[in-house]
C-alpha cells in the first residue's frame, strides 16, 4: 500500500533533522595514538572487589558486554599473587634446567626467533564461579563468573624449545616458576608440556599486556589458570612433581574425609548465559536473543542446549563458527519472552561426551569444603517486571 | 655427557641472580580499569603522516608488530572523511527508505534487539600500497601497506533488518549514507546487502571504537574499506547507483583513456611479509621464520607460496588455522639465512584461482593513473649486512 511507503509524521520530523555531530568537522586522531574506547563505554571496565582488599588479586571480565569470542586485552581477567612485575624484556631471561642434557638461558629475542603459533583459547581462573559452591548471589555474570577469556595467543611451542635442551628420558614433570614477587610454582607431567604447551609473548596480536605476564608466559591450553605461569622465568624438569605451595595449600579440592584431591588439571565442560543475565532488566516482551559461552577443557564444544522453563525442555542453541578446541564458543537462541516469570539456562556438551552438570549433581559429587573447579548450570530467572536476578 | 649437564659459569651467576622485579611486591592493578599496553611497547602505535596535514586523515596498523591475525582494537588503521564524529548511540538513529514497503527509523537498543552474527574479516583502504604504484618508496612495511587490519566484528545482517521494511522486488542498489561531517555515502548491489552485509556494533568483543564508527557501521566482507560506511545513519533502495562524489571523483580507476573503471568492490588476493620487513635489521645469519599476511576480499586463501631468491624457486608456506572466508591469515615458512644479499616475497592464491600479481604485471594492467586496487607482490632486499630494504 502507497501509505505504507513513507514514515510516520514523527519519524518524518527525526529523519528530516541532521544530527549536530554531522554539521561539523569531527575531531582528528583521539590521543593516545594507541586507541580507547568511546567515552560512552566508560562502564565496560573490569571489576574489583568491594571494598579492594590491602592486596588486590584479582579483576574480573565484564561477559555481558561481550561480543563474539574474542575478549579485548584491555578487559581480560586478572588473578596476581604478588602484583604486577614491571619487567624489563631486554633484562629478561628463561632458565632451563634439571633433567635436560644442555641447561640453557634465553633471551626473548633467542625465544621469538623460533617457530611460533597463535592459537585462540579460553583461560579461565580455577576459583571461577567458586562463591555459588557456599551461597547463590545475587550479582551480575561478571561478578559471579568473569575470571573467564579468551584471546589468540602467540607463543613457541615449549617442545620445540625443550628439544634444544635435549630432554632426558626419565624426565615426567616439568616445575614452571614465575619471576614475580610470589615465585608463582607449579608442576606440570611432561605430557602435557610436549602436548600443546606455548611460551607465549603475544595476545590478540600485541605484546602480553603486563598484568598477563609481560614479556613471557606459560600457556597450558584448557588447564586451570593458574598453571599458566606469567612473567616465566624458570622451567625444571624431573622426576615427581615439587609439591610447591600453590598445589598443596592451594588450588587442591578438599573432600569430606580431609584429604585433598589433587592436579586436577582441566576445566571441565561449562556455559553461561551472559545475556539476558543478572542484575539486568527486560524492558518489554517479545524477541529477544539468549546468548552466551560454552568452553571445555577437554576438547571441543558438540552442542549447547538452552532451557527457558526451569529446566522441563531444552532446544539447541545455534553455535557461531568457527567452534575452536578449548575456546570460548558464541552460542545464540531465539526465545519469544510472554511477559510470564521464567527461568533460563544452558548446558554444554563436549566431544569428549561429558555434560555440564547442574548444581545439585555438583554439590553431591564434591564436598562442603570444595572451592574450585565448579562447573554447574547457570539459571536466572526473570521475573514478571523483567528484572533478572540468580535462579538458583 | 656429564659436563653438558650444567650451565656455563656466566649461565650460572645469571640463574642464581634473582632479578630486582622478583623481590618485591608488585604493583596492584594498572590504571585505567581499562589495560594499557606495557610501557615498553611504546613505540607500537599507529602512526600518522609526517609531516602531519591540515586534516589529519589516515593511520597505519604496524603490522611488523603483530602476531597471530586479530589486529587490538588500539592498532586497527583509520581512515576518516571530515573526522571522527562524536556520536551519543543513545541519540543515534538508522533510516531505511526508499523502495520498502515500510520506511523505518532504528534505535542502536532497536538493532541490537536482533539476532546478531560474529565473524572474522580483514578491512584494507583501496588505496592501501597507492603510493608503490608511483614509485617504490624505502619504508616499513607498516607505511607503505598498513591500511590493513583483521578484526572479529558483531552484528546484524543488513538483509534481516531489511526484511521487517520488506524489500521491493525493483530495488537493484542500495544507499549508505555516515553521520560524519563528510556525509561519506556509496551504492551497493543489492546482491551484496543481501549476501553477508553485516550492521556491525562491536569489534575484537567490545562495541566499536569511536574512529571506526561508533555506534554503527556497515560492513561488507572483502570489498574496499570506504564502501563499510561508518557511522552508519541511512539506508535507501533504488534502482540505479546514485553516483555519490565518492564512487566517482574518488574511489574510481582511471585508465589511460580518460575512461574510469567505476565500481571495482572485491579488494583482490594478496599477500605481504611482515617479518623480515622494510627498515627491520637481521642481526645474525642462521633460522628466520619469515611470517606476514594473505587475505582475498573473493573468498579463501588456498596457498601462499615464499621465494627467498627474487622469485627464481617458490616454496610452499604453512597457513596458521583457522583459514578463514576473507580474514588474514598468517603464514610462515623457514628460512636459514646464509648472509649473502637476498630478496624475499611472498604470493598467495585464493580459492577462486586467482593469483597474486607481480608489480610489472599490475603496472602492465593499469594505467599510468592508477592509484587504487595494488595487490602487487611485496619483494624485500636483504642486505649482506643485514639490513632489510624495499626490493623493487
Amino acid at each position: 500500500m502507497a501509505s505504507h511507503n513513507a514514515f510516520s509524521q514523527s519519524q518524518e520530523k527525526e529523519f528530516i533533522e541532521i544530527d549536530p555531530w554531522t554539521k561539523t568537522q569531527g575531531s582528528g586522531f583521539l590521543n593516545p595514538p594507541y586507541g580507547l574506547p568511546s567515552k560512552y563505554e566508560k562502564d565496560v571496565v573490569r571489576v574489583i572487589p568491594s571494598p579492594p582488599p590491602t592486596f588486590l588479586t584479582a579483576s574480573r571480565t565484564p561477559l555481558q558486554n561481550l561480543h563474539g569470542i574474542i575478549t579485548p586485552n584491555g578487559l581480560v581477567f586478572e588473578r596476581h599473587h604478588a602484583g604486577i612485575p614491571d619487567i624489563n624484556p631486554d633484562q629478561h631471561r628463561l632458565a632451563i634446567h634439571g633433567l635436560v642434557d644442555r641447561p640453557l638461558i634465553f633471551s626473548m629475542e633467542d625465544i621469538m626467533r623460533f617457530p611460533s603459533e597463535s592459537r585462540i583459547y579460553f583461560l579461565e581462573c580455577s576459583g571461577n564461579s567458586a562463591a555459588e559452591l557456599k551461597k547463590a548471589s545475587n550479582q551480575s555474570v561478571q561478578q559471579i563468573h568473569g575470571l573467564l577469556s579468551c584471546c589468540e595467543w602467540t607463543g613457541v611451542r615449549l617442545s620445540t624449545i625443550l628439544q634444544e635442551c635435549g630432554v632426558r628420558p626419565e624426565a615426567k614433570w616439568v616445575l614452571a616458576e614465575g619471576a614475580d614477587g610470589a615465585g608463582m610454582t607449579r608442576s606440570i607431567p611432561i605430557s602435557k608440556v610436549l602436548d600443546d604447551a606455548l611460551l607465549v609473548y603475544a595476545q590478540n596480536g600485541e605484546r602480553l599486556r603486563p598484568e598477563q605476564g609481560y614479556p613471557l608466559r606459560l600457556f597450558l591450553p584448557g588447564y586451570e589458570g593458574n598453571m599458566s605461569i606469567k612473567w616465566l622465568r624458570r622451567i625444571k624438569l624431573g622426576t615427581e612433581p615439587w609439591q610447591t605451595r600453590e598445589e598443596t595449600a592451594a588450588y587442591t579440592d578438599l573432600r569430606s574425609d580431609g584429604k585433598a584431591l589433587q592436579f586436577t588439571f582441566p576445566m571441565e565442560v561449562k556455559s553461561v548465559i551472559t545475556s539476558p543475565s543478572g542484575l539486568m532488566k527486560l524492558k518489554s516482551t517479545g524477541f529477544y536473543e539468549i546468548t552466551g559461552f560454552a568452553w571445555s577443557g577437554n576438547g571441543k564444544i558438540r552442542r549447547v542446549e538452552v532451557s527457558t522453563d526451569g529446566g522441563a525442555t531444552w532446544g539447541v542453541a545455534a553455535l557461531q563458527e568457527p567452534v575452536l578446541d578449548k575456546a570460548l564458543v558464541r552460542f545464540r537462541f531465539p526465545w519469544i519472552w510472554n511477559g510470564n516469570p521464567a527461568v533460563i539456562m544452558s548446558r554444554a556438551i563436549d566431544t569428549s561426551g561429558e555434560v555440564q552438570p547442574s548444581m545439585d549433581s555438583v554439590l553431591k559429587a564434591k564436598s562442603a569444603n570444595t572451592f574450585y573447579h565448579n562447573n554447574a548450570i547457570q539459571p536466572w530467572r526473570i521475573a514478571a517486571n523483567g528484572e533478572v536476578t540468580n535462579g538458583r
